[in-house]
C-alpha cells in the first residue's frame, strides 16, 4: 500500500494534457500556450474551445461555437421563479450550486444515469458543455437582480461573453476597456491544473453522473473559504486599511502579529504569480485612463503592493491573482460576494474540460483509508451502556 | 513523486475510524459494531449517532437527538414551490442535489464560507448535521408527490425516522414490518468506508465549504450509474426474466455473452456481502408471511439467486446488498427511480461523520498531475492557423 498523504499532497491523480503549471520559473499554459499570450491575444470563447477541444480554433471553428454560446445563453422561467423563492441572504455560490443542479432536470442528460454509452459520446459531451458554459454567467447574473427585488436583465445575443455578463449585471451597454479587464480576467481563471474544485469534478464525473450535477459538485467546493474566496477577502483587507498613508504602518503590524495578508503568496508559484502581473498592468492601465473614477481601493492597493514588495519580495512572496481580481470586478460594478460566481463562471471551462478527459479514461475513484478506528466488537444493549 | 495509479486504487486518501470492511471475511463494521448486529438490534437513529459520535449513545442521548430530528423534519414551503417549478421528467437525484443546495441558504451555515472557525465548532458540526439529516427524507418524499400533481405529506412528529419516511411516500400509517425492513435497509446504507460519493464529500469538505454544500457534491456523485444506481437497474433485470421458470435460461445465455449480471458481485467482497445476507432473511420472512401480497418479481429473484448459486457461487460472485434492496423498496412502495435516493438519506448519515472527521484534522485536497500534454509553445493568430 501506498504512503498515506494528507490532502494526497505530491500523489497524482489523473494523467491530463489540459495545463501544466512551472512554479519557478512563473509559467502557467493551457494546452502550451502561456497565459499571458491567451490573455493578451484570445478571449474567454477561445480559451474556452482551446480548453474543451485541445486546439486553437479555426476561424469558422470559432464563430460556430460563438454562435452556439449565444443561442444557449437563455434560461427558462422557471429558473427565475425558483430564485424568487431564495432567500436573498443566501451566498451566491450557494444559488449557483443549487440553480446548475436544478437546470439538470430541463435538459437531456439523465442519460448519463441510466448508463447508457452517452457519457462517452463526443457530441453529447460538447453540447451539454456548451449548454452549461453558456447558462452560468446568465445564473449569476439573474440572482444578482432577483435578490435585489428586480426582475432579472435578458442575455442580449449581439455581445461576445463577457461583454454580455457585464451587461446583465448592469442592465447597460457594456463599457469595452471594462469588457476587455473582465474578459482577461475569465481567462486567467478559466483553468489551474488539479485543484479541489477540479478534483471533485473528476471524482463526481468519474461515476459517469449527469455533467450538471458535476459542474453542481465543483461549486459546492469551489465556494469554501480555503479555496475560492480569497478575492473578497482582498477587498475587505483594503477598506481596513482606509486609505494609502497607512498601508505601510498596517502591512508592518500584521507581520509582527503573524496575521495572514490576503492576496499575498501562493503554494504553487515561487516567482510572482503570472496572472497577478497581467491583471497588475491593467488595473495600471486603468488607473491612468479612468484617473478619477477609480475606487479610491486602487490606491490603497498599489501602496499596499509598494510596501510589501521590499518587506515580502525578498521572501519570494508576492501579489497573486485574487489581489488584483477582486478589485478589477468592484470596479465593474459586481459586488464583493459574487467575486466567487465569477471565478466559477470562468473556472466552468475547465471543470468541462477536465470531466470530458475523465470519460476518455475512466475509472472510478475509489481510494482506500488508514483504518484508526476500533477492531470488531460486541454490540452493547442500550441498558448495558 | 508516488506512482500515478488509476481511480486512486490502493492509495490512502484519508485517515478515518468511522467504518473498516474485511473483504475476505465478509464483515463491514460501524465503529468496530458489525453490520448484522446493528441491523437486527439497532435504529437508523441509533445507527446514525454511532457513526456521528463514535460510541453508541445512552438511551437519554438517544431520545435528545431523536427529538431533534424530529424537530427538523418539515422544510419551508419555499422549497415546495421550487420543486413545483421543477420538471416532473427529472430524476429525483437532480432534484434532492438542487433542494439540498437551495435548502444551504435557509439556515445559517454560510459562516462557513466566510472562513470563521465555527467549521471546527463541534456545536456547529452537530445541528448542522441533524438539520441536514432529517431533512433528507422530507425532500425525496415531497418530491414524490410534487412530481405527480400532488401536494406534499407532511412529516409527522410521532414516527420513527423510517416509519416517517414510509408515511409521507404513501400517506398512510405504515406497515410496521415494512417500517422495520425500511429501518434495516437505511442501517445497512449508511456507511461503506471511502467509496466516490463519500470521498467527494471529504474534497468538497476540505474547502471549509457550507455542508449542505459539502452533502450536495456526494450527491451528486451518488447519482452516477457507476454508484448509485445499481438497485434499479436490478429491478429491470428481474422484469425483462418475466417469470421464475426462465431464470436459469437467461442467466446462461448472459453468462454466454459475457453480458453483466446486475446485483452479482462486489469490487470488495469475496464472500457474499453480509448486507445481501441481511436482506435476503428479510425477503424471505416477507415472503412467508405476506405471500400472496408480494410483487411476483420476489419469485423471479429466487429462482435467479438458486440458478446463480450453481453456476456463479464457485466464483466467488454472490448476490450483494443491491440485489434485495431495490426489490423491498418497490414492495413498500417506493418506485425504481427513487432508490437512490433512499440510498442518499441513508448514506448521508455516513457523509456527514466523514464531514466531521475531515473537518478534525483538515487538510486541503489538492493531488497532483501527470502532465501528458503539449510542451510550452508561441500562441498563432486566428488567420495562421
Amino acid at each position: 500500500m501506498s504512503q498515506y498523504l494528507p490532502g494526497l499532497e505530491g500523489v497524482p491523480a489523473t494523467r491530463s494534457n489540459i495545463s501544466d503549471l512551472d512554479g519557478k520559473r512563473g509559467i502557467l499554459t493551457y494546452r502550451g500556450y502561456r497565459i499571458a499570450d491567451l490573455a493578451r491575444y484570445s478571449t474567454f470563447e477561445e480559451t474556452a474551445m482551446l480548453l474543451l477541444d485541445g486546439k486553437l480554433p479555426s476561424r469558422e471553428e470559432l464563430a460556430e461555437f460563438d454562435r452556439q454560446l449565444r443561442e444557449n445563453r437563455r434560461v427558462k422561467y422557471n429558473l427565475r421563479e425558483i430564485m424568487k423563492y431564495l432567500p436573498a441572504t443566501g451566498h451566491p455560490m450557494q444559488m449557483l450550486q443549487a440553480s446548475i443542479a436544478a437546470l439538470s432536470m430541463f435538459y437531456p442528460g439523465d442519460e448519463c444515469l441510466t448508463g447508457s454509452d452517452l457519457c462517452e459520446d463526443l457530441e453529447y459531451v460538447h453540447t451539454m458543455s456548451v449548454k452549461i458554459l453558456a447558462r452560468m454567467a446568465t445564473l449569476v447574473a439573474m440572482w444578482e437582480h432577483i435578490r435585489n427585488g428586480y426582475d432579472p436583465v435578458e442575455p442580449r445575443k449581439d455581445l461576445g461573453y463577457a461583454e454580455n455578463l457585464l451587461y446583465m449585471f448592469n442592465g447597460e451597454d457594456p463599457d469595452p476597456l471594462y469588457a476587455r479587464i473582465l474578459d482577461a480576467c475569465l481567462i486567467l481563471h478559466a483553468e489551474h491544473t488539479i485543484n479541489a474544485s477540479t478534483f471533485a469534478a473528476l471524482v463526481a464525473g468519474s461515476t459517469l453522473t449527469n455533467p450538471f450535477l458535476v459542474i453542481a459538485a465543483a461549486i459546492g467546493t469551489l465556494a469554501g473559504p480555503l479555496h475560492g474566496g480569497a478575492n473578497q477577502k482582498v477587498v475587505q483587507m483594503l477598506r481596513e486599511i482606509g486609505s494609502p498613508d497607512r498601508a505601510e504602518a498596517w502591512l508592518e503590524e500584521q507581520l509582527r502579529h503573524k496575521r495572514k495578508i490576503w492576496g499575498f503568496g501562493h503554494r504553487e508559484y515561487k516567482v510572482k504569480d503570472p496572472r497577478a502581473i497581467i491583471l497588475q498592468d491593467m488595473m495600471m492601465d486603468l488607473m491612468k485612463e479612468r484617473g478619477g473614477e477609480v475606487t479610491p481601493l486602487f490606491e490603497i492597493a498599489v501602496a499596499l503592493e509598494k510596501a510589501a514588495e521590499s518587506r515580502l519580495g525578498p521572501k519570494g512572496v508576492y501579489p497573486n491573482v485574487d489581489f488584483y481580481s477582486g478589485l478589477l470586478y468592484l470596479q465593474m460594478g459586481i459586488p464583493e460576494d459574487q467575486f466567487t460566481s465569477i471565478f466559477a463562471v470562468a473556472r466552468c471551462a475547465g471543470w468541462l474540460a477536465h470531466w470530458r478527459e475523465q470519460l476518455k479514461d475512466n475509472r472510478i475513484f475509489r481510494p482506500t483509508q488508514v483504518y484508526t478506528g476500533e477492531a470488531e466488537r460486541d454490540y452493547v444493549p442500550i441498558d448495558q451502556r
